[in-house]
C-alpha cells in the first residue's frame, strides 16, 4: 500500500540539499559573507510554504509503485521535489518583484527585506541554478538525467511564456478589459500554473522510476493539465467567494486588475449595460467600485456558474482516469489523489 | 589555415536561430502579440554588440581545426556563439535593471523601453532560456550534449555568484571602502566576467570538436582566467586613464562607487592621509571629489602601475601559451588570438 508524506517528514530532507548547495558554492570561494546570504536567501524563499508541489512527487512516487518508499526512495522523490519547490521559489520571488507584491506567506516578499531590493533579481536567478546543481549531484547517473535536465527547462519555459502573458493581459496600473478574454485566461493560467504545479511533479515521479513512456507521460498531460487550469479557475472563484477566514486571506483580484477567470467569465456574458459596469469599476483600489463589480458577479450568477463549472470538469477528469491505460506502469490512484485534494476545496 | 570570422557573416546566422526560438514558442500557441514581444526582446537585448565573445567561437574552432570552417563547421560554431551572447543579454538585461543603467550599446537599456519596465526581469528569463532550447535543436545528438549543458549551467552559476558579490561589495548608493579588497575584487572580475568571456567561448570549440580532455580544458582554464581578469583590469583602468573617443564613453567608475581595481590598488597602497582622500571623495555624484580621486590616482603613479602589472601579466600569460601541451588536440594560437586582441588595447 501507498503510504503518503507530511510537510515534516519532507522538511527534513531540506537540510542535507541545502549543505550540499552552500558547499558547492564554498567550492568555488565564494566569500563567507557571500555564502550566508545565499544561504539566507535560499531558506527564507524555498521553506515555509504549503509544499503542495513537493510533497506531490513521494506521494505520486509511493503510488505508482502501490507500496511505502525505502529510505532512498524517499530520499530521491523529496529531492525531485524540493526542485519543484526551488522552481517555484525562482518564480515567485521575481513575480513578487515584477508584481510590487507586499507579502507572501504571510512575511514580506524577499525583495522588501532589508538591504536586498533588486538584488533579490540575482538571488531568483541563484535558486534556479539550485535545481540543476542538485540534479547533477544526485541524478548525473540516473538513466533518465537528460530527460530531467529537459523537463525543467521546458516546463521552465512554459511558465516564463505564461508569465509573459499574464504580464502584457493585465498590467496593474492600466484597466483595459478588451484585453481579457476566457482563452487568454485559460493560455496563462495553463502556462503559468498548470505546467509546473501538476504535470511537472508526476512526470518527475514517471521518470524516477523510469517509466516515462511517452503513453504515460501524455496521459499525465491529458489530465493533469485540465486538473491544473480547474485548481487555478478554482483559486479564481475563492478569491471572490470564498470564506476569508478558509482562505487566510482577503481577494484582492477586483481591485489588483487581475485576468481573474470570473472577470473573463462576466465579460463573455454580460450585456453591454452590465460591461459598462466592469469598465468603470474593475481595477481600481476603491471599495465602492469593488462593490459594484461584487454585486454585478452575484447578478450574473458566476457563483452557480463556477459551481456548475467544477461538477463537470470533475466528472470529465474522473471518466479520463476512469480510461487510464495502466499496462505501462501509470497508476490511476496518481490523479485520483489529485482530484480529491482539489474538488470543493475551500481553502 | 584558420580565417577569423566577421560581424557580418556571424550576424547573418542570428535570423536562423530567431526562427526556430519563435516558431518553437509558436508551437506552444503563445498568442501572436506575445510572440512580438519575445521577437523583439530578442532582437533589441541580443544582437547589435560587437559579439568578441560570440565570434571567438568560430575563430577558436578554425584555429583549433587549423582549417577555415565548412558551411556546416561554420553554423555549428557561430550558433554556440549565440548562445554565449544570449547568455550575456540575459545578464545585461538584468544587471541594467540591478545596476539602474541608462543606456545600453547607445540606446536605452530595455528594461527602460516604453511599456517594458520590470517584465524586463522575464525577459532576461527567457533570453536564458533560448540557450537550451537551441541546444536541444542543434545538438541533442552531439556526443557532448550533457557536457555542453552542465557547461552553460555552470558557467551560469559563476557568473550568478561574481554579480551577488559585485551588488554586495558595491551598492551604488553606501560606500564602504571597508568593504573593497583587491582579493574580492579579483573574486568579482574572474567569476562575473572571466568564466563566461574567455573561457566559456574556448569550452565551447572544445566540446564541438569533442576534444574537451580533461588536461585540455584544464589549460584552457589556467590561461583563460588570468587572462580574462587582466581584460577586467585593463578594463578598469581605462574608464579613468583611457582616452573617451577611443573607449567610445566618458568614464564614471569613481562617481558610481565602483569596485574598481583602481580604487583597490589605491587603498592597498594610500597612507592614512591618502586613504582618507579616498574616504571622503569616492563614490560621490560630484565634479570635484571626482577630481580629487583622479588627483590621488596621478599621485600614487596608477597609470605607471598598471603598465607594470600588464607587462607582468602579458609575460606569463605568453609563457603560459609557449608551455602548452597541443598532444590532445588544444592549439596555442588560440590563447595568442585572444591575448593579440587584448594586450595593450586602447579600447
Amino acid at each position: 500500500m501507498a503510504k503518503k508524506t507530511n510537510l515534516q517528514e519532507f522538511e527534513a530532507v531540506f537540510p542535507k540539499l541545502e549543505k550540499v548547495l552552500l558547499e558547492d558554492a564554498a567550492s568555488y570561494k565564494l566569500p563567507q559573507a557571500y555564502l550566508e546570504w545565499y544561504q539566507k536567501s535560499l531558506n527564507v524563499n524555498t521553506v515555509g510554504g504549503k509544499c503542495n508541489r513537493g510533497m506531490s512527487v513521494p506521494d505520486s512516487t509511493s503510488l505508482l509503485l502501490e507500496a511505502p518508499l525505502t529510505e532512498e526512495q524517499y530520499f530521491q522523490s523529496a529531492t525531485l521535489g524540493w526542485m519543484t519547490e526551488l522552481l517555484q521559489a525562482f518564480f515567485l520571488v521575481s513575480d513578487d518583484i515584477m508584481d510590487s507584491s507586499i507579502t507572501r506567506r504571510g512575511k514580506p516578499c524577499w525583495y522588501r527585506h532589508e538591504n536586498v531590493g533588486l538584488i533579490a533579481i540575482n538571488d531568483a536567478f541563484m535558486l534556479e541554478t539550485a535545481i540543476y546543481t542538485l540534479l547533477k549531484k544526485y541524478f548525473r547517473s540516473h538513466p533518465r538525467y537528460v530527460d530531467l535536465i529537459e523537463l525543467f527547462h521546458d516546463i521552465t519555459f512554459k511558465t516564463e511564456m505564461g508569465q509573459l502573458a499574464d504580464l502584457l493581459t493585465a498590467p496593474e496600473d492600466k484597466v483595459d478589459l478588451d484585453n481579457f478574454s476566457l482563452d487568454k485566461h485559460s493560455f496563462i493560467v495553463i502556462y503559468k500554473t498548470a505546467w509546473y504545479s501538476f504535470y511537472l511533479p508526476v512526470a518527475l515521479s514517471l521518470y524516477l522510476l523510469d517509466i516515462a513512456t511517452p503513453k504515460n507521460l501524455k496521459q499525465a498531460e491529458d489530465i493533469l493539465i485540465p486538473l491544473g487550469e480547474y485548481f487555478q479557475i478554482q483559486d479564481d472563484y475563492l478569491d471572490n467567494f470564498g470564506n476569508p477566514d478558509h482562505i487566510g486571506k482577503i481577494g484582492t483580484d477586483i481591485k489588483d486588475n487581475k485576468c481573474s477567470w470570473l472577470v473573463n467569465l462576466a465579460l463573455d456574458i454580460a450585456t453591454p449595460e452590465q460591461r459598462k459596469v466592469l469598465e468603470e469599476n474593475y481595477g481600481r483600489k476603491d471599495d465602492e467600485k469593488e462593490a459594484a463589480v461584487k454585486k454585478l458577479y452575484a447578478e450574473l450568477g458566476l457563483k452557480e456558474r463556477y459551481e456548475a463549472f467544477e461538477e463537470k470538469r470533475a466528472a470529465e477528469i474522473r471518466e479520463m482516469i476512469e480510461k487510464v491505460d495502466e499496462s505501462e506502469g501509470l497508476k490511476k490512484t496518481v490523479f485520483e489523489a489529485f482530484l480529491a485534494k482539489i474538488y470543493k476545496r475551500t481553502k
